[in-house]
């Protein structure tokens, strides 16, 4: 296919793949970046929603949309499968795996948003591809499909005619990068401009989620030594004593370069090992003293405070998750 | 209401109003934003669509959502306005913009996303108010609403209770930094990083639609005033005596700073402006002569180009726009 259609083009026939519990803003995100599209290259694209069982689809929010079945008919231009909370359910609905590997051979191109890239995988189309998902879906995702390359910093990944992006509102980046090779970078910019997005953002994932908030560079190895060590007493002469400099410039630096005093620090790097953990099962009392908190009620009060939540209601959220 | 509620919260409750032609994604965004927030704190809010013609309302992109009817009783947390290519029709609804003049004394706060601002101004509730929408009908919102104090360069404004949004995905930072404020910034960190965008953007707008993409410092105010004397000779000649410099050096430095060739630089400030001067109506032969295309058929090979489309088919999307 050409880089420089005709104009008009003929519609490139985008299949948005739903499934129940998926993620609106997975699905959203394109949609919006395909419709503008078409503002500036009237007749580009033309959006199709399908899914297994057609109809209105709820999403995680509850907000539905309607979907058409999903068949295997004629070629098409782009296949793109969304993610969200209902994906582990999907990954275990045949149909819908044995449906998503008969119609890529279909498609120019196939896609994934955020966990979408599980579906893909379990469907087979991942294999030896490069790929990428949501960073907290990252690591399971190498895990459970070994022969996956996951690559856990990137907004999104294109290998081959294979496109897979991070969470939810990268969508957008890949629907933007998706334009700009098939419109040219012009069109791309204009659609991010109407959009109030980068038309290319500059970083990695955890750059834009600010996963690392408390990593700066200073302070990054002192950071990952800390995750490593959350069961042990972690006071700023410890710390202090680990960045080879004394505790009052240590607590100082620190602070001015994180934003938050060491002891802060310390909390937030135990909670996020706790809410990792809580995911993963285990009681709450022997995640309160691996990752450092000693006691349960501490990390419940820390939990109540970073989260809204104290670690049971987390837990039961998180695995309906 | 204080900034900490107990846990659970009572849930507040958003009322985000849809119109046919709404922008999906202003209202994904938020719904999105909201829903993530519910995994950290459970119940903090519930999301309600509504229309003043419930059921299925059909967004821009064709994709629909279901609403519930638009009616004032009791008192709520959240109004939030969505807007869209369906706002100009929406504006002219006298029921709607009753329905919303009615309903907005009944919440705690109320806001709008992307065009939205529109339908606020019309029912008389950003009168002398700090406000923003999205970049491209700033200048006309203003024009419109004298009224209105429009800042045309923020990703969000707080005006009081009245919270309004730049352009469409702007919603998302709209929705949390609501969520900062009733449930604290690490609540509002949490979503971000879920959603992999900032939770606070670096810098206004214009910077993040990439509105400013030739307007390195070096030579913002030279593209200035390139903005103003479209119609004149624009060789690299006569830019490099504006800028004082040498002809070579200028074409050197112009390229390595901004990533185009001067007269690329040109040609794209005068589609943009006879792209914006589309919008307000005039022959294109006048809108070629103004913006220095001269003669319209170099100008349709520009928007061909650029845009994916000529003049002509431009206009007709701009206007149903």
């Amino acid at each position: 296919m050409s880089k420089k259609p005709p104009f008009p083009p003929k519609p490139r026939d985008v299949l948005l793949v739903v499934f129940p519990g998926f993620q609106l803003l997975d699905a959203a995100g394109p949609i919006a970046a395909f419709e503008i599209a078409g503002r500036f290259a009237p007749g580009a694209y033309r959006v199709r929603i399908a899914a297994r069982e057609p109809g209105l689809v709820s999403s995680s929010s509850g907000a539905a949309l309607p979907a058409e079945p999903l068949r295997a008919r004629g070629q098409f231009d782009t296949l793109m499968i969304v993610g969200g909370e209902g994906t582990r359910e999907a990954m275990q609905d045949a149909k819908l795996i044995a449906a998503i590997k008969r119609i890529a051979p279909r498609a120019r191109r196939v896609s994934s948003v955020c966990s979408g890239a599980y579906l893909l995988a379990q469907a087979g189309l991942l294999e030896n591809r490069r790929a990428t998902t949501h960073w907290r879906r990252a690591p399971d995702l190498a895990r459970r499909f070994p022969s996956v390359r996951v690559e856990p910093d990137c907004i999104y990944v294109k290998d081959r005619n294979i496109w897979t992006s991070a969470g939810v509102s990268a969508g957008i980046d890949l629907a933007l990068a998706m334009i700009a090779e098939d419109l040219g970078p012009d069109v791309a910019a204009n659609v991010a401009r109407e959009m109030v997005v980068y038309a290319k953002r500059p970083g990695g994932q955890a750059q834009h989620s600010a996963l690392l908030d408390l990593d700066v560079a200073r302070f990054a190895k002192l950071n990952a030594w800390m995750r490593e060590h959350l069961h042990e007493d972690l006071s700023v002469d410890r710390l202090a004593a680990e960045a080879a400099m004394s505790p009052r410039n240590f607590a100082r630096a620190y602070a001015a370069e994180t934003g938050v005093t060491p002891a802060k620090a310390v909390e937030r790097l135990r909670a996020e090992a706790a809410r990792a953990a809580l995911e993963d099962g285990g009681s709450i009392q022997q995640i309160a003293r691996r990752t450092g908190f000693g006691d349960p009620e501490r990390m419940r009060r820390a939990f109540v405070r970073l989260y809204g939540a104290p670690p049971a209601a987390m837990r039961r959220v998180l695995r309906r998750a």
